[in-house]
């Protein structure tokens, strides 16, 4: 079995090999911290996250590398994002950074995104950006004007290699700004000249000034991972220009290639439009936590192919979260009778051991072609409804074999997909589930103590506390529905 | 009314007069970011945490940095301190840093220790130290040799004010380490030179290197709060030679003061020694919140004066949480009180009312002499006997009355000291509070019922899980001993 995944750069499925085998390193670009991520922040993270996951799972040691985007990134009115956040807000520059930094990794713990190994700043980095204009302008990819340094795209005939662009379409589009210190409109910054009342700025051979905001990912992803490295995702909408800026930076500078494979992720969209302020549907994720739950989010994300749109209504998000419940029905059954499970298999346990093998080669074919996150969480289905009809079967299960199936869904639904909980079968915390099989107890003993009304009155209060409780042959199992 | 801090640098207890009327900008020394933080990083932080949040509570718009040491550390073999976290977890510097950077701040909010406004990084400040560098040899108050850059304390004359030393006593000490670079044993290293094999280095105009330690500090307290800024914070163990050095730089470079307040903290012992490896007592934050909730932590820092030593103990720690438990006894008292509470004091209750006031005045009192916490906690538990008094009473109590109580306790042991949650009474979480609710007064109902032993079982079957109940006439009462 190989691992393909769908190159951009190539505009083809490739098999996946390593620079360094038995290694990855993954660069992705990070947030730019000046307000509260989106959902379109969440599909990209949980697309990247699960990708991570599942290459850790595959057996590489995964070096996975995120920046946070703390100064350059500039607005289309040529306003500094975080200097937005300081106008907002009437804070200094770096309390904006520190707040929606530290706000954007609640999100994503929120949606068990693991956190990547180096989190980067674009502002930790300036003498090293400094370093690689100086590179440029030596070997004659740059140029400096007022101030101001410039990436002479003419210079350099592959710009545009990664989207297809050619610079000749690119003066025609309406997107290029016109500015008369540039050569060709087509050039872009690699540093830019700041006045004195500008706040985030720093010397340079060119005098106070800040980087272009494609320089810092060029940096920051070579510095931790070598050049070429391996993986470098991002969503669509920066395959360009941000993403073949990256490579024509990078690329001039060493004269090797910048990294091997690139993989973008669709965007998100709400009711079928794309999510823009102006049109009144852009969700933070802060906000969408309010109504559903994270994980439900997160599975709603893993349902759809990574490089697809995917379509937020509340519909996809209520069968989302209930698809979640049924496989975390499963799990929790699982490990409620493997508690007071015998060991000793028979045969139609042999057989359904087998049926598990099957299932994880199924996973693993689905998460080696490209990723496929839906055709996997479509093997987990399947596998549930197996699980259910064995569970269900009235016969005596093995300790062995409920093992075995508890395990296979550790591996799959939590470490690849992670969307089954290690410890919390069932989104509870801290004393909440002794403390609600206590009153299901007490309930029981109730009933047998003839007290119907007592008994009716603790299942009718729980059901107000969102614990709904089901009868079943072998005595009440429960669930929070929230 | 006036606040009073004991500075250092003068050596005397000072009114204090802010820079900006209304504002104050804070800095306090860091972790170095290579293992896990240990109890005495939690006094200081826990001290600096609730000065902070008094000068908030006295009206004062607060900006609190705090800095993140992740380069330029040296332990006295001369290894980089992040080094020897690469070394010993076999991964880059830089995740090094991201971990403990993560373990320290999950640390501290377990403390309640606020996060700082801006905890900026060592790293990401290279070019501002390189400016100073720059300043100072221009100056004349540095020099090159072989790559490296020293402050020539010789040159200013004010060097050793904060400490008191020397230069002449510091020749004859032992801790001067031998460096033929150097003009005189105490200069000081401002740049050092790496190695190509160093990973953490940077280019500058003395070539490839890494700034010395005391240099992040004068860089990043100045460039987010201005010269001269307020208060300086930081361990006894910096004052030399961190912050004498800190003080010499920032001072000869602007021309102008460093800052005007200088506060130390005393340092954490174990059982009357140091906390040192060598000894063996060395302790984490996070070993020590296994036997210890972090709020008894934070509530036994607060029962002695930030600036003597504090000596930790089991003893100690237990009357620390004991103490804080009638503290919140008192406070879930007047909570409880407080929903079934009617409108309408009377005279007693307006007498109540002015001891209130004058608790408040004490309790100000207390913290303006130079934030002396240890008085604060008296004056919250003389507080506390007379509430208990006054719940005791067998009187009715208003609403109005139960409001103010509560308000108070908010105020004082909520939003200054911390130790008291806002929305939190029991230390319980999610469904915990309503679940143990509805197990109590199925408990009143078996009684009612004359079902003695089903009602025994649930009381028994709580205090296996940690939650005592107190039979009272109003009702049983519970919290949660962990």
């Amino acid at each position: 079995m190989t691992l393909k995944v769908y190159n951009s750069l190539t505009r083809q499925k490739e098999e996946f090999v390593p620079v360094q085998e038995g290694q990855v390193g993954i660069y992705v670009c990070g947030p730019t911290v000046y307000e509260d991520a989106h959902l379109g922040h969440g599909k990209t993270y949980v697309n990247f996250d699960t990708i991570v996951r599942y290459l850790r799972y595959r057996g590489y040691k995964v070096r996975y590398v995120q920046n946070i985007t703390d100064v350059g990134h500039l607005l289309d009115s040529g306003e500094d994002r975080i200097m937005r956040g300081v106008r907002r807000e009437r804070i200094e520059p770096m309390e904006v950074v520190e707040k929606y930094t530290r706000r954007y990794f609640e999100d994503m713990d929120a949606l068990n995104v693991l956190r990547p190994d180096i989190s980067p700043r674009a502002s930790g980095h300036i003498p090293e950006q400094i370093e690689l204009i100086k590179a440029l302008i030596e070997k004659g990819y740059a140029y400096e004007v007022n101030g101001s340094v410039y990436f002479e795209v003419a210079r350099w005939p592959e710009y545009g290699k990664l989207s297809g662009r050619r610079v000749e379409e690119l003066m025609e589009g309406s997107r290029v700004e016109v500015n008369p210190d540039k050569r060709h409109p087509a050039d872009f910054a690699l540093w830019r000249r700041a006045e004195p009342e500008h706040i985030m700025r720093w010397p340079s051979p060119w005098g106070w000034g800040f980087p272009g905001w494609h320089l810092e990912c060029s940096i920051m992803s070579t510095k931790y991972l070598g050049q070429p490295f391996d993986i470098h995702g991002g969503g669509l909408e920066n395959k360009f220009p941000h993403h073949d800026c990256e490579i024509a930076q990078s690329e001039a500078a060493a004269g090797v290639p910048f990294c091997h494979y690139w993989l973008h992720n669709g965007m998100l969209m709400i009711s079928g439009e794309e999510m823009h302020k102006s049109l009144g549907n852009f969700v933070t994720l802060k906000e969408a936590f309010e109504q559903y739950s994270p994980l439900a989010i997160r599975f709603f994300v893993l349902g759809g192919h990574y490089r697809s749109p995917l379509d937020f209504s509340e519909t996809a998000l209520q069968a989302a979260s209930k698809g979640l419940e049924r496989l975390h029905w499963a799990v929790q059954a699982v490990r409620e009778r493997l508690l007071a499970a015998d060991s000793g298999t028979d045969s139609t346990e042999r057989a359904f051991m087998a049926k598990l093998a099957e299932h994880k080669v199924r996973f693993v074919e689905a998460m080696d072609d490209d990723f496929n996150t839906a055709a996997a969480v479509g093997v987990l289905f399947d596998l549930t409804r197996e699980v259910n009809t064995l569970l269900d079967s009235g016969e005596e299960i093995s300790q062995e074999t409920l093992v075995a199936i508890d395990d296979l869904y550790r591996q799959l639904g939590g470490d690849v997909l992670g969307v089954i909980p290690d410890e919390i079968v069932k989104g509870v915390a801290g004393l909440e589930q002794p403390l609600i099989e206590l009153l299901i107890e007490t309930r029981e003993k109730l009933r047998e103590a003839q007290k119907w009304d007592l008994a009716d009155e603790v299942r009718a209060r729980l059901a107000e506390l969102g614990i709904v409780l089901e009868d079943r042959p072998e005595g009440a199992r429960w669930r929070i529905s929230r």
